[in-house]
């Protein structure tokens, strides 16, 4: 029969997070006493909670403290982290301390260190010159000093965004019974406040944004500075860019036909065209692809990561096949970035959602609910998931934004 | 081991109907000869087959014979239909012939008489007087003629629209990735097409119209002469006039903050209202209801029918509370039907489906696929689903045919 | 700018009250100010919290306050309960107080009466004889006192069950990705456990229980005294008879083949055949049905309603036609049920959640997640979701109960 | 005005082949003579139609023909196939002709060779020493003689198996509604006449499969040899060891209560160690892991396939990360597999699909339709979708087949 005594601050009852700490507590089958519970009198006020946490016997304390952890519950103590090297090239020591996507700090000789670049499931690296920062567990070097256990560790609660409108708007559940008009004009609201603020967006996309004929808009937003980072896949990269040489516009044939996928085969040509001239940026300056939201990346200097998949054909000679080297290249282009749109993706939203810190506002768009509940399910506080059709949203969201 | 001969004409290789009928035959135990194919030579010839029916004993030719009608396959023979009287009130004589929604012809007298009112899953009673038409069974009164058995009943089966430009659009598979733009472009088309032609429109709705705030834009299409009969329940008409008095907009309340639906109990007291005056259209000349789909409704003389379900509150005094008086005042409704457009609803599209003959040209808007892939199984041969947010398709219909 | 204080018991914490209200709060324009806050030391002490709400000018106070009550707040104060006369038959006064499904309580001279039959969405009518109770719109009288506004009325926050084992059972969110052989035992243990403390257990169901092959487990738990009561709909009735006279089994033809639902008109013959004989306890007396689910109600003298929707071909004679009355029915059969199991039904399983008090256990099986969803979402704190495929579902819970 | 004639053979109006080649024809905006049809008599016999197709100009021929051949139409000729050298390694010469996943053959020197290992999208190489085989595009080497047009390249339209149960089977739309029951009975029954004619069996899984409990099931059908080889990827792998290191049985923890995936960082915990072990073969040798999925196919030498993606967290040793090398695995563990089992894996699964032949039984089981719809559309004739919980499906069949 353990006693250990864990403390959380901040918004904590209306942010759910004190109820969801008692919950885990009562689940694990430990108890608990609130002590020097101390709640905001008005809703600015912030709250905070001393918790006692009774373990009989079998109940699984490390456990449950990490679990607590990852909603903002830190045990309370002054000491200082365990660091232990590597044992090798890309293995952690034993009982490494993984990482949340929360803000982080570490306690080393005393003092207590920010960890650079928030990731979940990361391990925190703690080195001399280049302080703490989560390293993901490839990228370890034998002897790295790495985190171990959770002393020393801890993190800060998610904060409400300034303007309750987005509040509310972030409170909304998962629906597709929600005027979307609405959602389209809040979403693009975040967009003009992330670029007033100085923050950049990032665009996640799948290939039904092309099969539903939002491509010309969505390059249209590029073409306006919209974009700012683009990740995608081999598929999305090959339908774009098969739909402007192919001459069709808005994802239908010009003559009004047919959906662009089109002809059997039609992508493979597309792929060793590019792969004849080497990169998408070389069939650009080769006047090969003239239009197109791959286009105005090139054209405007606009950065992308294409992720590589197991079904790829080709895959184009931009696709990065190594996943773990394409998922390095999504770090490293993730640096401010305030908000994330995800237009029908899951491979690849679910990718960077495992990637981004729990700072960045990330809007889910996808027709699916199934794929939009996986994607706000998987730890991402931030997500919200918007049911709808991802051609008719990304056109009203131009509209929007373009005028 | 018998052999029954049957014959089936019309485009019955591009409509699928031989294989369909082919497939059934041997998916039953029995086998086929077919004999005197003639295929039409080119897409405008029309085809037709005379199939030899080989039945071992244990299959149910009956049966076979009535799934073939349904695809189009008359058994060949000049008989008589036999007639039956019906034996009570509401009670079909044994044998009786269950009805496709294809249009049907009766042999009486050696005369082959034209089926008044195609509808499925009906018994046909002749009359004297009044010819054949088709009778769903709670209509039936004692004593009827009732046709009893295949003989004397053929079908025909259902034919290509004029304009090939239908036929591939129907063509389409239910999915979600296609430009609905495009979708949204031809219903339109089709929509004026039918005003064109003279025939009427009816739009059938679910609550989810206004939650996804298309209700303004509807009642602007009812305004502009665009729906000429409207199907509903409970649900979208007091959403829709809860919408109205309680001054909302596009489903959102005018301070731009939180959905329609509102608060806890608003629905009820907007139904309490109405009641209080006794009908929609005296909540209307009161001055209540100054706004949305039931005012246009009413104002425009659009006639509605509200059918009743058990789930709902109240209800308002204009719902049918009788479920079959409700299915009834609907058949009344469907004269000079010829496009049907179902708008996020299920119960009242299913039972819509049910009531339409072959001919009604039907588009099932939903964002679930479960349902549009239910509606459009339902042996409604006619329905189109299109999988989309229906209050971005609503917004967009309505600026493509209002400008 | 008014003040208005409310106060709010229970475990107001960890069941989301606290956190939800203060939500509800901020997000109507006012603000509060947490005045005697009390938060139980463990987890078995309730917690109370008196609340000071300030609204500015343009809040729509008694709006707020009415929400505030759907989640367990209750203004403060010692008021008698305005009763006002209904001015008519079917029509509730001004300002009539709507329900909510929670445990509820009225003041009357100075007494605080329990509100009879907790039920959503009604009205509460005091008399002198009878006290007080809730009342469907529909079945006020003219002249009926009935309660106006919110004075005088208090609500009681739902509280934990008995056993932490089902408040983690229950606080699972909806998932297709849980192991639902888990889930199957777990629903069963609450079966076992309602039976043990004499409450009885309600089984709504839709037509997909017979097409998905159940019926006969169900029929058989049905026979073993699992069912005590059944709604359902004219669909599930037809299917299961059909299915039981025309000798299949499992949903299947017993020669192995095609699935149940069989041939064009075969529900319609099984239809007229019941009309025939009158009704289906007629049908079982006279040896026309000899199996199936609805043959065991009948045998067993399991009460059964039967609800009517407006596609129903026929009906049964058994189906209420009025929706009204068919409500009522069902209301009347709500009498000690107290856990109630929903298998792949919509409309009748959201009639069903409409009635029933917060008390009841509800579990909504169905494989469609936007079904499940919109389930739990209407309000029902008590529903919990199982998203999986209803025929096996079934198929392993009798396995689980039958042994 | 051009007019080309092509020829089509087979099981054409019953497979629906012929209807669909009509209907591309018409789409295309071209029209069609039927010449020659000869209808099989009888269910067993073939037939064959020579169509003469009327091109105007404004047609895309070339498009048209490519099409048709995809559906079984081959253009009548007795042309060789032009060859032509690849121009660079990984780049194919233009026009180059994309294979289906049909039967194929090509004509060189006058001669037909069959083409090796059918696969879709695809380039195909003539050797003077290999004969012609299918080359994805990264595999093609400079001057490879790859095949360029469409002249001198036959498909062998895919024919019924034996048993028109199985025919009945697969002729079963995508449902929901289908019981469920009887789908495992008859999977497990093509299972078995795979094996008995020397066929192998794949399963591709993703980590719902451990989610909702079946690892145990799938693991027992591994142990009792019904599992031929593997495809998954680092999701399921790394559940299903975490399953089995960390004491957790059918998905849940041993003491009855959450569900296996348990706590935050365990699946790191489990990548981690592996990695440390070097493989998952040297974890089973050295007793870290001693049950499951995994470990079944170490023990048994069962061949498996690890497939990175870019959500991968670690990943364990095992995983290929190069995704064009993970696909070259694949397809090297192809040769033989005549059933392939996919269980809810959307993007191994369509992996899969884009590398088998159309001969390969393929069931895709998945409780998402829109996953479902998305494979079956695909362009893979065989794959019969299953809208079910795969838990308990996976358990059905485990106990259908194991007793």
């Amino acid at each position: 029969m353990a006693t250990i005594t864990v403390e959380i601050d901040g918004h904590i009852i209306d942010s759910l997070l004190l109820p969801k700490v008692l919950d885990l507590i009562v689940a694990s089958g430990a108890d608990y006493e609130l002590r020097d519970v101390h709640i905001g009198k008005t809703s600015t006020d912030p709250s905070h909670a001393v918790i006692d946490i009774t373990m009989p016997d079998g109940v699984d304390s490390e456990a449950l403290l990490i679990e607590l952890q990852v909603h903002g519950a830190n045990v309370i103590g002054e000491l200082d982290a365990s660091l232990v090297p590597a044992p090798t090239d890309g293995v952690l020591p034993e009982g490494f301390y993984a990482t949340t996507n929360l803000p982080t700090v570490v306690r080393v000789g005393g003092d207590w260190l920010e960890v650079a670049r928030p990731e979940m499931d990361c391990a925190i690296v703690v080195d001399a010159d280049r302080g703490a920062q989560t390293a993901p567990m490839h990228k370890v070097r034998h002897g790295d000093p790495v985190v171990v256990g959770l002393d020393g560790v801890r993190v800060t609660s998610p904060t409400r965004r300034q303007g309750s409108s987005l509040f509310e708007f972030m409170a909304s559940d998962v629906s597709s019974e929600k005027p979307q008009a609405l959602l389209v004009h809040r979403v693009a609201e975040r967009m003009r406040l992330a670029h007033a603020e100085g923050g950049s967006i990032l665009v996640v996309c799948g290939p039904a944004v092309v099969h539903t004929g939002a491509a010309s808009e969505l390059a249209a937003l590029v073409r306006a500075g919209w974009v700012d980072v683009l990740f995608a896949g081999n598929g999305f990269a090959t339908h774009d860019i098969e739909s402007s040489v192919l001459g069709t516009s808005l994802g239908i044939s010009v003559d009004g036909g047919e959906p662009a996928e089109g002809g059997h085969g039609n992508h493979l040509r597309v792929i060793n065209d590019v792969r004849r001239h080497g990169s998408i940026a070389k069939a650009v300056e080769a006047g090969f692809v003239t239009s197109g939201v791959m286009y105005e990346c090139v054209v405007r200097g606009v950065p992308f990561v294409l992720g590589g998949s197991v079904r790829d054909d080709g895959p184009l000679p931009d696709v990065i096949t190594d996943v773990v080297a394409a998922a390095d290249r999504m770090r490293a282009e993730l640096t401010g970035v305030s908000v994330a749109l995800m237009f029908a993706s899951t491979l690849h939203a679910i990718a960077t959602g495992n990637l981004l810190p729990a700072s960045v506002e990330t809007f889910c768009v996808d027709i699916n609910q199934a794929v939009v509940t996986k994607l706000a399910d998987r730890g991402s506080h931030q997500v919200m998931g918007i049911v709808t059709d991802v051609g008719l949203f990304t056109r009203n969201l131009a509209r929007e934004l373009l005028g």
